[in-house]
């Protein structure tokens, strides 16, 4: 099995290097945080003194180097990769994904990269707060541009897997627009919700129903971790904002003229039920792939553009499904 | 005890008669729904067999009559009232309270009336969905406006801890107000968040986190439950939608400009802590209010804008808490 090199040591650095371990791989880490790296040390695993060193054994056993660092710290990371191991297998766990590229053609164009996010709970931070299992069942963006190499494909999505997570293909730019949507607006708009709620006074947050205090959960999230992930997708995720003050305004316009809400109410009740229709087991197509096909990159496109996961490798095809 | 008569035996009103009885009280109901009389009747509950002759035993019993019907049907039932018990003792469970105090001064203007809302789950409906302890540990808001009748407000806020409730006293404006900002913006900023969610197409809903997850859970309400919910309170839910119409346009235009979410993210984290706040049982202050003082009123009204709540009452003694 390909051995596994983790760059940080964080919440998901650490539990990428727990999950690799439990895959049975050779795995070490090493990261610029010396509480994680006792923590890790103290829990048995293998930890590099320095980064430089945990990459210099990359190349020498030829590991897929996992960079799992905050935004701002990949371009410092890049660069050691660059001085040490220019040609190595290399991907990422940071939660954007185009930013991350660029860096990558600017500081080591000669590295083999395909990007990766792992859509893990990010509330809480650090060793200590990571497992092994944190991917079991989840999805792992396996980004596939047309520029990425298929070699460094395969090993960022066989990594996935082993780590128990499922992998989605698409691409980097085609990531960003969605987790906009998904990840990052729902934070904004469980912001909004809670200061106008609170903004009614103790009197309406004693009243608060269900509805309010799940639509204001993710608002309790630390504030530095909400901001760092959504102002690091700012771009994409102006885009989603504008789409829901586009809708929000068609709902408070209706409401004030013929006081209907309807148009608003059923095409939120059709997008819940999708969510459920792409998340449901029931009826889901098999699709296979093989990886020798010259459209194969496109064919794994297309699956995550439908909702599709990847599930396993069978030699050189892949194997997974799509939503019925 | 003070006898109960309930019209109209849906989820809500199903469950106050429920509810009455398990405090010990007589109580009996009526409705049009042929499917609820019967399945009421089923359950061994007392199920008068025409509105009318609910209202006319409520008489002879000197009986809380409690209106449990849609706010499209409150008038039709307050004509019966108005005909057969004028100056009844009445309260109301309907999930607006301005629009029912209208209706109540121009149908029965003699009737010695104190609007209700038990802050209850509402996405399911009828008798069958009900229970005797819905209420039990939930808000119920008794309305105290400066023309209700001391009696009226202490039969209302009696019946609301009889069912497990505890009270909190508002003027109807402000508990409309409120509610439209907790209970009925969160369908709408939840329906706009699917909308949007399901816009990015299957492979963004194939991506979506926990935040997402919970943040449209409520967009799985029945469409009509949470039109019938949101179009009977537009005034105050227009005023909602404007403020957090308002709020998102702020965050947008600083996420444009310097690229910063910082204000509203701090905004909503906030909000989040003091909803924590107001729910905490830490820390909070007993508050004793004499029924017998000319200002009472106003003291219940001060306890209900500081988020505070009744708990009991000492013969004429209202006691409750104020969150610390």
């Amino acid at each position: 099995m390909r051995a596994v090199c983790v760059v940080g040591l964080g919440l998901i650095g650490g539990s990428v290097l727990r999950a690799a371990v439990r895959s049975g791989r050779p795995a070490w880490g090493a990261t610029v945080s010396a509480s994680d790296a006792s923590a890790a040390l103290a829990a048995g695993y293998d930890v590099s003194s320095t980064v430089d060193e945990a990459v210099m054994r990359a190349v020498d056993e030829d590991a897929l180097v996992v960079l799992a660092v905050p935004l701002p710290a990949v371009e410092r990371a890049l660069r050691t990769v660059a001085a040490v191991a220019p040609s190595c297998l290399l991907t990422d766990v940071v939660s954007v994904k185009q930013p991350v590229a660029d860096l990558v053609a600017r500081v080591v164009p000669t590295a083999r990269y395909a990007g990766g996010h792992p859509m893990a709970g990010r509330s809480v931070s650090g060793w200590e707060s990571g497992s092994e299992s944190l991917f079991d069942g989840a999805p792992w963006v396996a980004v596939a541009d047309e520029e990425t190499a298929l070699e460094a494909w395969r090993e960022a999505a066989a990594l996935a897997l082993d780590c128990g997570a499922h992998v989605v293909p698409t691409t980097a730019s085609e990531h960003d627009a969605a987790v906009a949507r998904v990840s990052h607006l729902p934070h904004v708009l469980a912001a909004v919700l809670a200061a106008t709620g609170a903004g009614g006074g103790p009197l309406a947050l004693s009243l608060a129903a269900g509805s309010f205090t799940d639509g204001t959960r993710v608002a309790g999230t630390p504030v530095d971790s909400v901001l760092a992930m959504c102002e690091g997708n700012r771009g994409p995720l102006l885009d989603a904002v504008d789409d829901a003050l586009g809708r929000l305004g068609a709902a408070r316009g209706a409401l004030a003229s013929t006081g209907g809400l309807a148009a608003t109410v059923r095409a939120g009740h059709a997008g819940r039920a999708e969510l459920l229709a792409v998340r449901s087991d029931e009826g889901r197509e098999e699709v296979r792939i093989d990886l020798t096909d010259p459209e194969a990159f496109d064919d794994l496109r297309s699956l995550g553009a439908g909702g599709g996961r990847v599930l396993r490798f069978e030699e050189d095809v892949v194997v997974g499904d799509l939503p019925g």
